[in-house]
């Protein structure tokens, strides 16, 4: 058995890309429909019940594109939806939440696991619920970062701004010990360098971008889902924002131009 | 939802019990129930006819204990009867060669990925045809080392003998050009200081034990399993070989003595 449909990758901005840039790099075989929310993010400081009508609208959209499988990839909405659109959906649905977790408890050797998140992920709780529920061992010191999305929603992760904002965010983890990292953001891998390198090397950082894409393997795989697609696909991208903005930060994360990427109007335009 | 019943682990010997401890370490909630034909190991020399019918027979006694999932620990029974359990029994059943490949495809930067294995693993090319079903674009470098079971198997691993056997053994895959080799055999990991000696920095080591318990971690999720259990499961032990030597070797690897292990007939007794 297997499957020539799409995945599809949802994010409420530009984050989201890290994932797929992981699909295409382990999963080359599989083809990818991607859709950012950029003109409503970010998703972080909206009440639950409006990230969660936003997701099922963006998801919603997906879904008439035939997708095989469904990648939440966005930690705001992974902690609103999740739980609902795994109930609802009749394919395989993945968040970035719990891949983050496992791969840190993989990693962790002394089971104290930082998380950064947004104000949203964070207050929900999702990523201790997470890691606590698959290993009740694990300390975890949480985080909010509020200040990370939008400077790299601006494009500004390799500016000298974006080291003072990320050594004056990260401050409160100094000296708590931990030794692992969880970027529970997809925006955040945009940051990785100047985060580890503010860190130090005793830390490891751990990206949900990349664990998810391991994850949506495995996944495939089980059910036995997987692309017999020899060729390269072409992917699709839509984002609710500026084309432009859109693909000034995905020639930074893919060392090219995307060509086809289409604008999609929200319930609110 | 969740599910308290114990996972199945069932190896051709004690190579699968780097799975359990890797399974303990990432999942120390899931209570888990080996299984160790020690008596007819290596499984590796032996007629795919004779592997399907071995792993079947240790297989039914896992079913009577009620497991959940069922982890074939065992490259060579995994090679042999993964597609044939998937197909028939009806809860999850994990291989560990498709969790070492995808890791292996994580992991590599070159793309050019070696693998080591028994020679029922390696003839099968098992490994290559996992590879390549998952990344078309990926270079596979196999090899058989036939010698390094039964070093394991008679707890000679950090022996002189070990290095030199290793030494020899490895020597095909010098000059390669890997980045990344595959321990395509759960006995390995036991001779892994060893092999990654001799092989340097330059290549990254994948135990599948250690990436088959992450994905049994991600299956379970997915299929909402877990056990709800908060404090320590006692494991079960079991063997058709001689408990004195089981015991021998679990004490090297979990640092203790093991206190359950019961010896079962096979139909051969």
């Amino acid at each position: 058995m297997s499957n020539n449909n799409p995945i599809g990758v949802f994010d409420s901005g530009v984050g989201g890309l890290t994932v797929a840039k992981e699909i295409m790099r382990q999963l080359p075989n599989e083809k990818i429909i991607y859709l950012g929310d950029n003109a409503r993010c970010p998703y972080g400081p909206r009440p639950m019940e409006e990230i969660k009508q936003y997701t099922w609208e963006m998801v919603r959209f997906l879904l008439q594109k035939n997708i095989k499988m469904l990648i939440i990839a966005c930690n705001t909405a992974t902690a609103a939806a999740l739980d609902e659109l795994k109930d609802q959906l009749d394919i395989p649905v993945i968040g970035v939440i719990y891949p983050g977790a496992r791969a840190a408890i993989e990693e962790s050797r002394n089971l104290h696991i930082g998380v950064i998140g947004t104000v949203g992920a964070i207050a929900s709780g999702a990523y201790e619920n997470a890691l606590t529920n698959i290993h009740s061992g694990v300390k975890v010191t949480s985080l909010a970062c509020p200040k990370f999305v939008p400077i790299v929603e601006s494009g500004e992760w390799g500016s000298p701004i974006a080291e003072r904002v990320v050594k004056e965010g990260l401050a409160p983890l100094k000296g708590t010990g931990i030794d692992t990292l969880v970027l529970g953001c997809t925006h955040y891998p945009f940051l990785e360098k100047v985060i580890s390198k503010e860190l130090g090397l005793g830390v490891s950082i751990i990206s949900s971008g990349e664990e998810t894409a391991r994850d949506a393997s495995t996944i495939l795989q089980f059910n036995e889902m997987q692309s017999p697609n020899k060729s390269a696909p072409s992917h699709e991208f839509y984002t609710t924002g500026s084309r432009r903005m859109f693909n000034r930060i995905a020639v930074e994360l893919f060392g090219t131009e995307i060509d086809n990427i289409e604008r999609i109007q929200t319930s609110e335009d």
